[in-house]
């Protein structure tokens, strides 16, 4: 079993904000992050397939074929998004924190892998902090 | 004469948008950058000042008040910011593109400098794209 | 179960060498890093935890509170420090190896997250070399 | 256990190409990087090492001793070097790709690690491309 | 005026080889760069303009329309190419070193360019060598 | 003209400490870095040499005897070593803050360039702070 990950950007505005909650309760848990106006950041996606490569190609999956899928099912819908208001894929009830979006990135673009397996999506919101998630 | 050189971090929401124009005017200009519902990034902010090393304690500036200074004066009313609507002194009528950013960061922070002169701005808005100013 | 990685920096001086052994003994196993009068390194510390995101937040662990709490436990400690000196929790008695760091940092982090768990930490001493431990 | 990783580099040139197949099924399917001129990269290499770290030196492995190695087993014979033509440990009948790369790195080294065990071989090509093996 | 770069990437192969001279003076003037099997690098180009930002847009040239003409005039030719071989704006009599690169790739861009003035070719080889040209 | 830059990296300690002064006013100056153990940094130096490529190598410099070069004259005597004690070319009198080491690098390497120009020094001490010096 051989693991190949390949790296997306995107750029997307988000804020952290629970409509239950009154603005200070906002602030109170979300601090800077729940600015009514927004805020934004610059995400580096990580995607990791695993199998074996193929004995003719060596290719696990064709890298410009992973990257095109991860285009068509994700990034091309994040980037210059809004997450909370754009996104299909996100529903607007859970928080577009890191933790959440590698669970829902996970999900969206599972289905659409054939000859290998998706093992792992990391999302790097800073150069401070990233979240992984393993299918489970 | 030294430079030094300190960089300091911020995350923002801004969108490119002229209200004189419509729509599609401001899609066709701005692509992407045009979202009405803002996108983000993380901002990379290098300020350099220059002057001779003082001969007691071999610097230029204290990197220490340098990097309290910039975020007094610059990066805590930029941090988590939405660059359009929330900073006091980005003009509205101004697009916020890395540009025009530079220019505004370097007439805001010059007055605050003393025993050293303000050399360069330089703000990286991705990982491809930075703009720099050295006053004139 | 998803894993959030907050990262944290800190600049230290150390050396590696065995009181037991000759000065002879200790160049010949640590070469440069057994000079007496110490170097240092720029260390980066990455600490992940993992967990289940919280429905209402989003958040297996708030970032903030994170980043807070290492340094309150560990890089307040480490940052500008002589790490076989001045440090309470490294033992005179063991070289402070970027090995043996993960294990202690480890240790000393371990007992103070309360709602999530400790899953890896992760220290790099240069830009070539890093060491990881995973509690076991 | 604790895990050990070295980095190196190394600069090559290859190409993917398929004798059995046309020019036009090579293009069709490597694209550009079954230019017959051959294309290059700067190669970053991980090699992940794991053991306990030893009670008086603090070394799971000593990372001069391991950079020494990883040169005299792997990179010397690759740096600077063609991966489809110069190197004997690459058959000509498989492709230079990432994936097979990083299972003929791993055995061709793990024989010549003795006080510890080989944990991670992983090979970033490009700045968005790295393939990992971990012996199974 | 205000200065604005883009960066792009390229991969490639090259060797350095004089024809005149013997196979043992190559290898003493280029060391492992004159294997005659080529060798290659993962490049990083920075490209500088300059201007004044315009009132409108806040751009000093549109960094989409820069990187646009960037790929179609240099990197579309020198990505996945051999440098010696492959290149129309690279004359066979010159080696492609980094330094003689930033020349041509100078010359080649700077008729391109319309309401802003070309600053700086930067062309980055590995992670620790690169070369600037300023047109003078 | 062309521009050359070659990088190389050190590791050392040091403190900043003035004897003349009273360790309160010491740390009144130079907070955590008047810590009398010492700390340390990952320093990564870049030396910038000017000139016109050779016609017949395309080389400034030899990129591989610049890289020597630096090494024989300054890396090798500050790799692990402290900048306070241990260095030659470091007057016990100046702090070795990185003001002062940019400008006695550059004293110290430029009579030994023959054939190009050296054009700047410049040193980064974190991945925040750094210094260049041009000559004048």
């Amino acid at each position: 079993m051989v693991y190949l990950t390949r790296i997306e950007r995107f750029n997307a505005a988000h804020k952290l904000w629970v409509a239950a909650w009154s603005a200070e309760q906002n602030a109170a848990i979300f601090g800077k992050c729940s600015n009514k106006n927004w805020h934004g950041h610059n995400y580096t996606l990580y995607v990791t397939v695993k199998g074996k490569p193929d004995p003719m190609t060596g290719f696990v999956m064709d890298a410009k074929e992973l990257s095109q899928l991860i285009k068509n099912i994700i990034t091309d819908k994040l980037d210059h998004s809004n997450l909370n208001l754009d996104v299909d894929f996100i529903p607007k009830a859970l928080q577009p924190t890191t933790e959440n979006l590698v669970l829902l990135i996970w999900h969206e673009l599972m289905p659409h892998l054939k000859n290998c397996q998706l093992h792992c999506i990391k999302l790097m919101e800073t150069e401070n902090i990233y979240a992984e998630y393993y299918g489970a």
